[in-house]
Order: structure tokens, then sequence, then C-alpha cells
């Protein structure tokens, strides 16, 4: 992969995908060759038009001669698989372009290992070379939190209709956006949809509890993705941001943040495998039933197994 | 509390959401006086109309005697509020009767204890003598989902308009779905959804991987809240399932699993609390300090420090 070959790259991913052993391996190798790129979340309710926006950014990033890489990340996929799909034939326009690769992901029945894998191909795409990685999610539940705290610059896509969502989105939007985009914005609720959103960007920017390392205040653009217009607004706009990022060193304390994290959750991960492991054929066994007939009350239980030496210990 | 005190009863749960130390102690004497209650969970997107499901609901219980007991759990509120609170109003006609208690619940910046905290909350309620539980969320997210697996009988609200919610809603949504009500059944596009979801509720039960304890077709009701139509109709159907699963023996195997699923959430936050001490303050700090800056892989610092045998003691 590391000597550019796409189809190397695609099979690792799938290795990502699938948890397979060899991943802690393909990690380490890929770490070493860490290249810099500059990543770009998108996210917004489900008919936003953010594949059209990926699309967009994509075709001025490539006339610029900037690679990319494309993530369509889709947590609720197991229900029905029909969106992404459509999406990614829409996608075909980049299809032979060597200096674009699109892959889709999507939950095999649970949605826990989605952020650690979309993490992972993040790197390994960095690692294969590409300048910009954009990573688009739907709607904003936890795994997309997660996964749009892997990104540098997020962007929300908007459509006028999407009043609803809105609220469906609201938890920690505020804390994750860094630039509002109203697609569809010939449409007539646009202009009440803007400025509520320009309202609540101006709170946030002046609320004195959130904790900012930058000053920003995230812009609110119109646009019309289907025909090309306010795609170079946005694309100033991410520029904008990583500049003041860069500039403010804000980037690279965010990055030191994220491989704490990341650590932290690989950790976390692990400790997990091993608890259950004990819970469940280990000598903590009994306790465990004990727990599960109601006989031992859990707290009491947490604590006493807590007490132990040899906790994790395989 | 356990004499009935109700203030006593809301100051417990201040603790609980608090996290205060004293949440261990309370919940171990809790856990002691522990009595049967049926937790029912009402999920579906905004403006679906579930708390005046849940209104009804319970005023058809208190008919019949039965006491009730409220937690409206929206883990999206940072951003507003003002959607819980009008239901929160719109329930007043029970504020007076002794047999009814209502607790909303928010997340206060972080969505990751809320979970825990409704789980403790239900303990809370069960132990104090309601009879039945009715937790109410908004949408399906992974915060929902987790709290609708604490519920004995899960019940999705849906209206015409929400197809974009049922696409948004669907991760994980069939598995978690005991019982389906389209509810302003008197809308235009009514048919066409109770179409859609008794084929989605069919396809579902006939699948051959799909892990059922139980034989039970999600059944899909009409419903028009705001004229009580309906609701009888609910309620039999949720007695229905409570009945297939007494029968069957799945409510005692679930509320088994549920208990070992509690020892294990509460084992692993604690262990994530000493992990991130000696991570960032302990004798670890120096190999975070190197993932931080890149020197490290955190796959390799992970192997290092899982190696060690004094991991998490503290």
């Amino acid at each position: 992969m590391l000597a550019g070959d796409r189809l190397a790259l695609a099979r690792l991913i799938t290795h990502v995908e699938n948890r397979t052993s060899a991943v802690p391996e393909i990690m380490r190798a890929v770490h070493a060759r860490a290249q810099d790129a500059y990543v770009v979340g998108i996210t917004g309710p489900p008919g936003a038009g953010k594949s059209t926006v990926v699309d967009r950014l994509t075709a001025t990033l490539r006339a610029e001669g900037i690679t990319v890489a494309i993530a369509a990340v889709d947590p609720s996929s197991p229900f029905s698989g029909g969106a992404v799909l459509g999406d990614r034939i829409r996608m075909q326009a980049h299809a032979l372009d060597p200096g674009v690769f699109i892959r889709s992901m999507a939950t095999r029945g649970s949605v826990g290992g989605l952020a650690r894998a979309t993490g992972e191909v993040i790197k390994l795409f960095a690692a294969f070379g590409f300048s910009w990685i954009l990573v688009e999610t739907v709607g904003v539940g936890q795994t997309e939190l997660d996964i749009m705290q892997m990104a540098d610059t997020t962007v929300v896509v908007f459509v006028p209709e999407s009043g609803d969502a809105i609220q469906a989105m609201k938890a920690g939007l505020m804390e994750a956006a860094d630039v509002f985009v109203v697609n569809k914005a010939d449409r007539p609720g646009a202009p009440g949809l803007m400025a509520e959103l320009k309202f609540a960007a101006h709170l946030h920017v002046t609320s004195p509890g959130a904790a900012k390392d930058v000053e920003w205040e995230i812009p609110v653009l119109a646009a019309e993705a289907q025909n090309d217009t306010g795609m170079a607004e946005l694309l100033a706009e991410i520029r904008r941001h990583r500049a003041v990022l860069e500039a403010s060193g804000a980037l690279a304390s965010r990055r030191r943040a994220k491989r704490r994290a990341e650590l932290e959750m690989l950790l976390l991960d692990e400790l997990r495998v091993r608890l259950k492991h004990r819970l469940q054929a280990g000598d903590l066994a009994r306790t465990f039933d004990d727990v599960a007939t109601g006989a031992l009350d859990p707290y009491s239980a947490t604590e006493a197994i807590l007490a132990r030496d040899d906790l994790l210990t395989e």
C-alpha cells in the first residue's frame, strides 16, 4: 500500500472493518509512515445533500491538483443500505480519477466499532498520501459525534425542511461544528433557517461557559450544491478555519489530544475484552452469576472485583 | 424514601444525576429493597406525540389504580430544552396525583452518563414502589438504544410525516422495538407508513439471522393519542407482550442479562476513571506524552501498558 497500490489500500481497509488480528501490526507500520493530511467532516440530516457537497468539494480540490480520499460512514445502515448506495452511484464522476479514493463504511449489526474503524481508515488514507480526507456521516448521534471529533474542520449541512432534524441533531452540535451550510437555499424556508443558525452560532461564541482554544464564530453559508453555488465559498471558509487553527497552535494541540484519546480508547477496548472474558469464563464468573440472579448487588460486586490485585492480567 | 417520601425520592434522583459520591451507597441500599416494576420505553422522532401517548397511558393505568413513574429523558437538550419543558407542562394533569411521579432528565454537557443515570432512576422508582415505569426518549441514537435496553417492552411512536425520521432512526430499531404506533393516523400518509412498518416487522420476524428468545412479531397500531384513540389497544398490546415474555421465561432471562450488563458497565466506568488518572498524573504519563507527540504509536503503547502487572491497582 505504501508504494501506492490502491488495491492493497482497499484490502487493508477490509482488515480494519473486520477487525482482524493483523490490525495492530498494520496500524503500527502505518504510523511510521504517517503523512500530514487535512481531515474535513461533513454531516447533516438525511436528504440534506451531503454527498453532492462532497462531490463538488472533491471536484474543486481535484481541479487544483489536490488528492482526495472520501470515507462515507453510515452508522444506520443495518436496516436499509439504500441511501449510501445511491450516493456512491452519484460519486462515479470520480471513479476513474487516480487522485480520488472513495470508501463506504457501514455498521454490521453493531455501531460500536465504527468510530474506531473510521479513525483507522483516516490513518490509512493519510499514510497512502492523500492530501485531503473527507468524512461524510448521517445525523449527529454519539457515533457521528465521535467520528466528527476526528476531523480538523467539521461542516454541518442543513436544508430548509430540516426543522425537526435540527432538533434531533442538537446534542453536541455547537461544540462539534465549524461551518454551517444551508443547502437548497432557493427554497422558501432558507432565510429563516439561516437567521436561526446565525443566532445560535453567535450565542455560542459569546457564551462564557464554552471552552474554546481558538477565536472562531461558526459562519453560516447559503448554497445550492447541485448548481455548484456556494461551493467556492465553502472551500474558502474551510481554508480560513484551517489557517486560524494553524496560526493559533490549536491544530497541533488538538491533534495531540486526539492521539491521547486514541490511546485511551484502545486501552479501554482491550480492557473490556479481558474483563468480559474473566467475567464469563474465568474466576469472576461466580460473582457475575450472583449479580445476574440478584443475590449480590452490582455496586458491591464492583467494589469486590476492583479490590483484586490481579484484575486484568491474562 | 423507602417510607414513601416523594421529596426524598427527588433528592436521591438529584444525587444520581450529579453522580455524587453517595450513589454507590444509595444504590446498594435500594437494591435490598428492590420491588418488581414493569418498565415500558417510549421513543420516536421529535413531534411524534410521545408525551401525549405517555400522558394517555398514565391516565388509563391510574384509572385502574396502578401507580406510574415517568422518566422523560432528552439526550439532546444542551442545545435547547424547549421541547421537554413544553411536554412537562402538558403532563400537569397528573401533577397533584400522588400515584404519579414525573422526572425530566437531560444531559448536562455530555451524553455519556445519561443511560447509566436513567438505569439508576428506574431502580429508585421500583424501590419506591411504583408498579409501572414509563421511560420516554427522543430519537434512536446510541444513548436512546442503551436506555431502551432497560425497558421490558419498547414502544416506537411514528407520525405519517416522519419518513426521514424512520431513516434516521433505523439503527438497531428492529432489535429494540416491541410495538409500533403510527400516531396522528388521520393524516394522509398513515396507511402507507403502516404498510411499510408491517412489512419491516414481518421481514424481521422471519429473518433467520436475528437472535430471538421469544415468538413475537412487532404489531403496528394506528392511534390518535390526542383523542385517546388507539390507547386502549396500545396498553393491551403492551400487556400481551408482557404475558409472552413471562410465559416463555424471557422476562427473567433478559433481566439476568441486564444485571450482568450493569455490572460490566459499572466496572468499565471505574476502570476508565482509574486508567485516565494513571495516564494523566501517574507513572504512565510519560507513555501518554510520547503518544501525544507522535513519538510512539498508540498500538505499541497499548501493548506495553497492558503487559504491566499493576495496571489498574490504585
